[in-house]
């Protein structure tokens, strides 16, 4: 089955022009007298000729210089950091970044990936809202490289950049015991998420360790977005036997949880996983780490197998640092 | 010229399968036994074949369910929410968002909007980098309707949606003069931006008409990062005669200026242009608006035109409001 797609030859024949012309005016270069150019405009508008067209027609391989990003919401820090790591590392070797969100929905992503690879990305790089990494491994088997960002795949091999999100935690718990903080709640985004699982397990791993087994109790999921995080915090403080301090284990959470405690106070010690702008402002202690750097280790990974390179999957875990502010200074 | 890329008939053919069962593989469908759908992908990468060749060879139109967004820096929490609002108005009729940074570049934008054509979007929102918008408006004649964000363009009569910019710095220093600020300053970004000049407009016409006519001394333009923010405000209020109120141009002037006030006792009365996430709990007094709107509202805009509207270009202005909170509060 083909479509008829009218071709630059056509144009040409109707303007009454030749096709060297048609190109000259389509692509907007000089040297073109002004009502040739209104004529052959005219003529392709009508015709419906379109310049990717011409430049599928004047392209060999039919490859491209652009590299797809999918991330959960775009309007996350996080997310947005990680695409501008991806941006400049990618804008040296000439090559462009289409980013899209999935909303943390698999069916979404599913479409958006089949709509980037579509659109002949060289590469894929994906925070990954699915379990089933199917789709993404025929890609990949196909030619698309992927490498995935934030969340390992279980079901795949695959390159992968990841956060130390077992040690993040640890030392934020460590840091809160030291405190003597025994009482430590914890505040996570959906429960789904591989990387909040892992959060939660080293923090259980963390408070077992240091005695205290009925840590369950103040652990608050699924907070995934301000409003919830804010709510899950004024449950846990106001609620029985509350937490003298919690974990927060992304920016929208901290945010949200320093809503909830805004005019109060009485507030219990508070750390959060992610750095953010205004921390530094409000003094808040956080698990930093380089957004940037996920976006351009993931980038240059993805270059590599864009170039070729068919070795085993390769998997980058980026590291984490407490950076100590006024939030977690109250002892108990 | 025509590229010779392999056809679903070449895989079926040396796969020895039909060309449904190879349609079925490469789609990820069931109902293919194991080893078949791993010989029908070896035979696919080894022939170099790719799903969007089959996906062009069974659609019939070419035109596609995507439109393309350029915005300035992507790690911008303004443009992050455009994005979002721009989203979700696409995401009912089905259609998907792909969004680039120009890192307000004008070359860069070029790139861009070539690189989306090509990949035949279905239209163009742009936040608009370049003061030439020769290449836009071909485009939009030869078939991909284009609306302008945040900034109109000068050069081409086109769809926009922009904030009234002259209405939210007006309330802002009207704000401050009747806390009895006389010495009123001003950091304000990249000084070719036509929504810095507005804004920088807007604020002289303000102050004459208040009878201080010395006013440019107290105005610092080009502040692009937090950091130029930040040095921009000390230098401000460090300096002569210095101001006893700031007005910040958007949010990331606003973040630079509390960074560069965190350590001092002594600060200067602040209203921002944009809200922010921690505005509220910073108590920063602001020039709200709706980001996601600008997105929404284009992106129907977009619809439109995309539906066939051929209508006179319709220009959108969206209303800005003052948040009075403390950081405004100091009186002279």
């Amino acid at each position: 089955m083909h479509s008829e797609r009218p071709t630059l030859r056509a144009v040409a024949e109707r303007s009454g022009v030749s096709m060297k012309t048609v190109s000259r005016v389509v692509n907007g270069e000089r040297y073109v007298a002004a009502d040739t150019a209104a004529r052959v405009l005219s003529v392709a508008a009508e015709l419906g000729f379109r310049p990717n067209t011409l430049a599928r027609e004047f392209r060999a391989g039919g490859s491209s210089a652009t590299v797809g990003l999918v991330t959960g919401d775009v309007a996350n820090p996080f997310y947005a950091r990680i695409a501008r790591g991806a941006e400049h590392a990618l804008r040296d070797p000439g090559l462009s970044l289409l980013s899209a969100s999935n909303d943390e929905d698999a069916a979404r992503e599913r479409t958006l990936v089949a709509h980037l690879v579509e659109r002949r990305v060289s590469g894929l790089l994906v925070v990954s809202a699915d379990d089933d990494h199917t789709l993404l491994a025929r890609e990949r088997t196909l030619g698309t490289p992927v490498v995935f960002l934030d969340r390992a795949p279980a079901d795949v091999a695959a390159d992968s950049v990841v956060l130390d999100n077992a040690g993040g935690v640890r030392v934020a718990v460590e840091h809160l015991l030291e405190r003597g903080h025994r009482r430590i709640g914890l505040i996570g985004d959906l429960s789904r998420l591989s990387t909040h699982r892992e959060r939660v397990d080293a923090f259980g791993t963390a408070m077992r360790a240091a005695g205290i087994p009925d840590w369950e109790r103040w652990v608050r999921s699924d907070s995934h977005d301000l409003d919830e995080a804010s709510r899950a915090a004024r449950d846990l403080v106001d609620g029985p036997d509350a937490p003298t301090a919690i974990v927060t284990t992304n920016n929208r959470i901290t945010t949200g949880a320093l809503r909830a405690f805004v005019d109060r106070p009485e507030r219990p010690a508070l750390v959060g996983f992610d750095d953010f702008d205004l921390a530094d402002v409000l003094g808040v202690t956080v698990i930093a780490h380089d957004p940037d750097a996920m976006g351009s280790v993931g980038a240059r990974e993805l270059l590599a197998r864009i170039a070729g390179d068919d070795g085993p999957p390769r998997h980058h875990v980026l590291p984490v640092r407490l950076v100590v502010r006024a939030s977690s200074s109250t002892s108990r």
